[in-house]
């Protein structure tokens, strides 16, 4: 069989590492030029390939991809784009499919979260149904960390580790101002669904009374007078309260706290944000005035606090993709297997795409201790090996060097809309 | 002489590197036992003085001691309290002077801002006046960068780092995701009166195009129009804008963003943050969905990012302190000089409490640039050398491990209320 070529292709949020797993799968396949001609990126995910947009990574330096390593968010382009159902947009399908037969692509390689999942099963699917022969493999990445089947998701150790080590840090600086100034910080986190990154932050309490001293999981219906009875409750013993709180607190009705209806009742209507909104309760019930942060788009993006273990994942991942891609696997997405706690072991495993495509993992209840605001010793065996080791990237002007490709695109063959 | 005993404490907000400055001063300290017999820190600042609430830093160990190099926030406490003048309030100064004569306090060395080199300034007064022989000392600390007479505040250097850093990063991650998701990202840093926070992430855009492209200085009168009109074309250029807001961003008229007034035309009240009334404003005027962050107690306790140059300085002038006393020197405030620009040459200087007190540095408004939105050549310049090298904490279990002091207390020695 000749060389063919293989797409590769990174979607929805970024993270610390998911270039660490472009660097591996393109490093890796630079090994075996026999069977891979070249690896095709898709320039910004899936919607790439759609519009024939390919950057040719045989174009850039070994030093540029080695960089990837080192590089937070997506080096190629992400793409919040889901593919319809093959019966509601065939076209989309018959689209990919002549893209790749176009530029002779023999290998599909997607990186993301459950979308991107069902977009590489459907795929999988299409390329049988049409007689393409096309070898798909599902590269898992998510910080949410709810992709089923695998023990964790890549970049999810590294906010992981960015929310513990900044709580910890935050808390030293409320704590120490706390006699005569604020007594209070309030630190915002991703989440929307699952308390999984809160729930990370907790990592930083290694003795009784330390920092965060609550955490409010999404998982836990927020209650005005427990949570006050409880901040009262820690400064009158510990002289300060930091509290670190998921994007997807709710109310026992449903409700997201940045609503608008569930602020109304505290006289202002928030912009976005559930910090300043406990900030705000917490002024309103006790009077304490509170230093809050929202972390967004610098607790994902953190490469310069990456987990070691999370990088080395990420990058594992991508050359085993390569690998058993050229054992003849198919349709399956990779995954990270637990053999042990501690000391930390693990391994690349594997889980038909049919299984696992927009299947959705929570975080489990014996997670949240009994009082609903704090981790159990569970948790946190489940979470500490996740934050173990520093990566940190090259620095050159006293900032880190994030690679810059060349992003050179490979010449069209199709015209717009079709074939 | 006998040995007498040393007085240090540390005032107003937390850094990162002001345990560092501590380390510098208590190591140093303990080098000349003939002079210098113990070292007692104010257990949260002056207020520890007023309180007789001595921390007995002689019975911590060396490696605690060797421990606050990497530790951030200010480890014996610190406290927001402004001593009266001595018309208004003699009786406080009397009290000092009596706590230090109960234990034998022969030198006196606070680590603050502007207030506490006022504060040193009027116990050196007030010692002379009272006939008791007293070494005074002032030791520069403020992430705002605002002391008179130093190059530059130790503290600053750190958030610095912290804020270049994070917004380079972050804005990799808008710039991925732009092309079919989030295209603005908007970063909001401390600096109530001066934009040299906000100032310091432009360094991060090192060629054209590159993130920031917007900061927003409380030097320069905001202006929706001028304001929109910068997003529009960036978003045009570079497919994504990345935006650093000073939270100290006031209106021509001199209001802060954040207050009501000014939120009024928005058809909100806001609970705080200025990144929240841009991001709804540009979604008001533009109709962009935007992501922010509000970085807060982060950014001047991020002691895993800290520079190492400001780390260094921070340990000197600790050292330096103890070596000027013990060679007589009294009654001034220690500084940074600059020697040369690159590459970076320092040393230790000083300059008499009398004259540093209460005086406070503006940036220099040809560090901005002539459209208003972002730094110049000049600012770089002085910037650049202060983010220098890296000063990693040592790490356990993941998470950096930051010192923990016994905090023994010297017995009282007199009543509460006086002598």
């Amino acid at each position: 069989m000749n060389a063919r070529n293989a797409f590769y292709a990174q979607s929805g949020g970024a993270t610390a590492v998911i270039n660490a797993t472009a660097c591996g799968l393109i490093e890796t396949a630079r090994e075996y030029p026999g069977q891979i001609a070249k690896v095709f990126a898709g320039h910004n995910g899936i919607v790439g390939a759609l519009t024939e947009s390919l950057i040719d990574t045989s174009q850039e330096s070994a030093a540029a991809i080695a960089g990837l390593f080192n590089t937070p968010a997506s080096a190629f382009g992400s793409c919040r784009y889901k593919l319809k159902s093959l019966e509601e947009n065939r076209a989309e399908y018959e689209r990919l499919i002549a893209v790749f037969k176009a530029h002779d692509i023999g290998y599909f390689f997607y990186n993301g979260g459950n979308d991107s999942q069902d977009t590489t099963l459907k795929i999988a699917q299409m390329s049988e149904a049409m007689g393409y022969p096309l070898i798909c493999i599902g590269l898992p990445k998510t910080i949410d960390n709810d992709l089923a089947f695998t023990d964790n998701c890549p970049g999810f150790g590294s906010v992981a580790k960015y929310v513990a080590v900044s709580i910890r840090e935050a808390s030293l600086d409320v704590a120490c101002m706390a006699a005569t100034s604020t007594k209070i910080f309030i630190l915002e986190v991703m989440g929307r669904h699952s308390g999984w990154i809160a729930a990370a932050s907790g990592l930083a309490a290694e003795r009784s009374g330390d920092a965060p001293q609550i955490i409010l999981f999404p998982e836990v219906p927020f209650e005005v007078g427990r949570f006050v009875g409880k901040v009262e409750d820690t400064i009158a013993q510990w002289g300060f309260c930091s509290i670190v709180v998921s994007e997807g607190l709710r109310t026992r009705e449903g409700n997201f706290l940045t609503n608008a209806d569930l602020n109304d009742p505290f006289g202002h209507t928030q912009l976005g944000g559930v910090a300043p909104v406990i900030a705000h309760l917490i002024k309103r019930e006790m009077g304490h005035k509170c230093h809050w942060a929202v972390a967004d788009y610098l607790q994902r993006s953190a490469r310069h606090i990456a987990s070691k273990t999370d990088v080395d994942q990420a990058y594992a991942l991508g050359k085993a993709a390569i690998e058993l891609a050229l054992a003849g696997k198919h349709g399956v997405m990779l995954t990270i297997e637990r053999l042990q706690d501690d000391p930390y072991r693990w391994q690349i495993g594997e889980v038909p795409l049919a299984k696992v495509a927009n299947g959705e993992r929570k975080m489990p209840l014996d997670f949240i201790d009994a009082e609903g605001f704090h981790i159990t010793e569970k948790c946190r065996r489940y979470l500490l090996p996740l934050i173990q080791g520093e990566s940190y990237p090259p620095y050159e002007n006293g900032l880190p060097v994030y690679t810059r490709l060349d992003k050179s695109h490979v010449p069209k063959k199709l015209n717009s809309t079709g074939q």
